[in-house]
């Protein structure tokens, strides 16, 4: 059952950052194959990144193929549902296209960003490092925004976590609630809640505009 | 016998790699030492990630100073002839030496993009996963891209396995094809049929500008 | 007593690094948080990947947060410092406030550089690799530097390492002297001399604009 919650919630984080890159990628005018690179490389980089850091090689996701399948899919049905639904979007403005895209964008990445903290930290766990908070609440913050960062590295843009204001704040703020909670809260019940936690705060500083303050001179 | 087709294919890809960095360094202004270092960074960067993957510590080509050694006096003598040859192409216009080092970009990375493919799946089945196809070809993949995008990356520029069509397809096809033929064929004949068919597929792709089409909205 | 010495220069150059990641990111007007971690990318970057190539799994800088929280407190003093001395800064132009934070940016780059060298040198010798000589100053380069290169491939710049003249020879040749050294000259006295060396060729080069030749066409 656990286990089942479990793969669940990897599989939809997957198919999350790959919907994001696969954004990414058609903004940017990519060819298909592109495209479908730039999903796979968001939905498993933070995941190969955080592999590496704590030694489990090859990389859990290059293993199988079964991850990088996944985001396969998912960035196809997206290309299919972007050329599908082209023509009805023919009468909107080139402006609310791209706004609606950003809307799609911000919230896969804010998915896949919950969900991927929290498939971090119990990766760290899993490695017996379950007594380190810092090296595991460090793991997975790298593993939620390690496939952004390079997504947006190669696409030679400003990685969102410098762009965007709270976007690793709410990693960390949800992964440092997901292990002091360990103790006291059903695996599952635990893993939600930091999840929601963490898309919410996304969500919610994205929509108010909330800024930390920047230093000037 | 093998071992020296093999030796022979790594220093040629390395000499390949090498001077397509080297072309990347001249093209952005860099001075000497940071073109060397382009053409090191695109020579054994691909396998550096691939070792890192594989668990090979400290990545084979930083345990000898062999293929840095290669690539560095590689990237010496293209500078020399960029040098010695600029008097005569004096009379030719801007625009034209450009299409020259293009070229010049695309044929020694077509084939250092062959060659280190090869050369990353036998790595990949030297450590004993022979029986993952799908890793080994991915570790193929890796190996012969990896350099470039490095290279792409460091110069802040989109990877051209993003920029050119059918890059990283060839590679999968190559390798694909090899690995499928690895009962069948004789170790040597195999590589070189994969690395021709990984080079053909590149150069028809841009010689005749095939695209991979793009989503539009 | 050499460990008192040794720890001492591990956190000036964390320091070092930190604050020029700091200014980096102030240059760059990312938000207070993006600015922290650009500090902490800068310190413990290098040392990352060096820990990456040797197998130090986890990378010692995430083991413990000691040299996180040293750079983030580093960042932080620099901030308020930033805003102290603002109002004092008002009757200068926007020119002299750039240039001032150009030399800190240098100053606190070479220094963190110099450090690092040595520390990232050392660290391949508590390995074992005390034999090979490439590889340790190969570790040293990619402790010094790598740290830098992240930070810049991050703010989307071209690496300091390709703008800059005489910035990774600085550290080769700081590094070659401090490994030639080792036999003959007391641990301490040999990192000192190491260190001003490749801080006083960095700083020179750079006072004196000297340049390493480009090839045109």
């Amino acid at each position: 059952m656990i286990n089942t919650i479990y793969q669940f919630l990897e599989i939809l984080g997957t198919v999350a950052f790959a919907v994001s890159g696969t954004v990414v990628g058609i903004n940017h005018k990519l060819d298909i194959f592109g495209i479908l690179t730039m999903s796979a490389v968001t939905a498993v980089g933070g995941g190969i990144i955080r592999d590496i850091f704590i030694g489990v090689i090859p990389p859990s996701s290059l293993q199988s193929p079964f991850y990088i399948i996944i985001s396969i899919i998912a960035s196809i049905i997206t290309m299919l549902v972007a050329v599908i639904t082209k023509k009805r979007r023919n009468s909107l403005s080139i402006l609310k296209i791209r706004q609606f895209y950003d809307v799609i964008l911000i919230l896969s990445d804010a998915i896949g960003l919950g969900i991927f903290t929290v498939v971090g930290i119990d990766s760290g766990i899993a490695k017996g490092y379950e007594t380190n908070s810092f090296l595991i609440i460090f793991l997975g913050v790298v593993t939620g925004v390690g496939g952004g960062m390079l997504r947006d590295i190669i696409a030679n843009q400003v990685p969102m976590i410098f762009r965007e204001n709270i976007y690793a704040v709410s990693c960390i703020i949800g992964g440092a609630i997901y292990v002091s909670l360990i103790p006291y809260l059903n695996h599952s019940v635990n893993m939600l809640l930091a999840i929601i936690c963490i898309v919410l705060i996304r969500l919610i500083s994205e929509q108010k505009k909330l800024n930390l303050p920047q230093i000037e001179y």
